[in-house]
């Protein structure tokens, strides 16, 4: 991706000072994801993956809705379990790229994020939300349980409230997301710009290096036992040490200085 | 079990619209899991799995008291190790029949939740309960460390408020349950009927095959690595979407009229 | 250790009423975890951990700060990989020492907790805090990533929260670490000291065995599938229950009378 804006068919995508934004566009359709927008978010993730002056990437949604989950009329159109399978592997995989890439990655929730949208938020690492927003996992209210947005949910909120939104298909207003912690900030819907610009800054502010370094650790030591994921963790962290950013960081910071990083 | 009101030394099981009413029925002793209670408890789990015309089971105490835990003057007429392990596992055998069970299992909690019977409302899928109830790992109290309560309560709430309640033997109010996710909804104690009614109002509202393959999935992929967490969920996914009462739910949807399901 | 109150380079160790109170003694240097701290710690926690009369371990700080991490003066003057390495692995062992302790540990927090010092309240059982208490793991403002803290940290706060305190380095205050589940308690600075020996005094009044057949059951169970978790906790407590001190606890709770525990 060059490092201008480019407009496909379903992604409006933009990379500035290091910042990939990913802007799902498809408003009439409140952003389903179907597959050709899976696909090309499975694409940027990829190109983010491997571009290393990526520093972070956001991902939003143009109009009204965030993300209104998978698109049940394409589903509908391909009545095939194989089929379905291969849907939900491709699915789970550009939620999966998202906890597995290098660099954070932050939901710009504007508006409604239901069943795999819901899911996409709960992927990310950090999710930034205008109190306009709404999260549910409503699939069940088609017939369909939320099976595999109820993985990412599980590991955001406590078990009681993922399975009551999962059985109800009732949703949450982004104050609660936020009291529950499946969103980690929730700003007045005209400061959701200003909010995830400043959360940039923060962001920037840091080591390039040294958050890349945590980043995908913190994920996989999740899911490990207790001396596995220090044995991880300490061997993450030693290589972090033998950075010569980071010694400048360490040194800046005992000399009482302000840090020249190399990046 | 028959389609009335049958009422054993134990419980009073009842069964309407297709929901199982499970109310344990010693007053006089606080509803205590003595081994009798466990085994009724434990037969009608097994007699619901086996039922494809069950939506939900609700578990309930008759009384004052929810469910005061193990019987402890019968466990004290039995010292003997190898009694003790065999109670224990009976006891977690009924617990994880809870979690495992294909349908969801609802906690009305209408007065004090104390050692396993607070593992009990930790157990259920969902918990509706009186601002009159308490809950507590009290088993300290007594020398008695709460160990397998202790599973079930720290799978719901952190590590640091699991840990308080279980070495002090400290109970939180309905409202602080909440609060930690142990429970799904607080009610004023007149209205916990008409509560858990409009919670099954809202589930059995939704397709009963959907809910069939969330439930049981649910639990299982959440101590599962996220790549199996997601292969699981994707192929239960799959065949929930090869439903034909599926597909009517995802017509009606995308047709803007209601599904006329088949059950 | 002996009975009386000891002081070393790094530490002040006393004993008393059957508790080991560990105070950080280097307020110069924020309580910093040196090598020599993390010695000194681990030695203290294996005597405690030898010592069938340890009831309870209390952690605090000398002076302003709770303490601030590692050194990293002595960090950046040992520039080495394998050194690293090794300071990790001595650092996450003193960490899992307070998890595996068969005793509670309980986190004294009177000022900041900063990276490791964070960490060190994230493993303890209990944490009591002070309303002037902060914790942040900030080693991201150096270029170092809290690697090993977030460890800790992710398994006492919810995703999103952790890792935005990791790659932000900002510091949250007492009352959010106690709504967020990292501490367990906040009172007022000039009550900090009498919060702990009245959650001491809680503990003390329990039969010590029941405690320790807990402690250490309690965190490793919660890394174990359910049946496994379950089975653990069952045969714990079916010896809990062969103690004498257990019968003489349930019998005098049968008939209404103070129990006499043997210690």
């Amino acid at each position: 991706m060059s490092d201008k804006k480019v407009t496909s068919d379903n992604l409006i995508k933009e990379k500035r000072d290091g910042v990939v934004f990913l802007t799902m566009n498809n408003p009439s359709k409140f952003n389903l994801l179907s597959e050709a927008m899976l696909q090309e978010l499975q694409d940027e993730l990829d190109c983010a993956r491997e571009d290393a002056s990526v520093r972070c990437v956001v991902i939003a949604g143009a109009g009204k809705a965030f993300c209104a989950g998978h698109d049940l009329k394409e589903m509908r159109s391909n009545w095939d379990f194989n089929y379905y399978k291969g849907l939900f592997a491709t699915c789970s995989k550009v939620m999966q790229s998202i906890v597995s890439l290098p660099v954070p990655v932050i939901a710009k929730v504007q508006g409604i994020a239901a069943a795999a949208g819901c899911q996409l938020v709960a992927s990310c690492d950090l999710a930034i939300a205008s109190q306009a927003a709404k999260f549910g996992v409503s699939g069940i209210n088609v017939g369909l349980f939320c099976s595999t947005p109820a993985v990412a949910l599980s590991r955001n909120i406590s078990s009681k409230r993922a399975f009551d939104m999962l059985c109800t298909g009732s949703f949450i207003d982004a104050e609660t997301a936020l009291d529950w912690g499946l969103i980690s900030q929730v700003v007045a819907a005209d400061e959701l710009d200003h909010a995830v610009e400043e959360k940039l800054k923060q962001i920037l502010s840091k080591d390039a290096n040294a958050i890349r370094y945590g980043k995908s650790m913190f994920h996989a030591q999740r899911q490990m036992p207790l001396a596995d994921a220090y044995a991880m963790a300490g061997d993450v962290m030693a290589k972090n040490m033998m950075e010569l950013d980071t010694c400048e960081g360490i040194d800046a910071f005992l000399e009482k200085r302000t840090p020249v990083f190399s990046r």
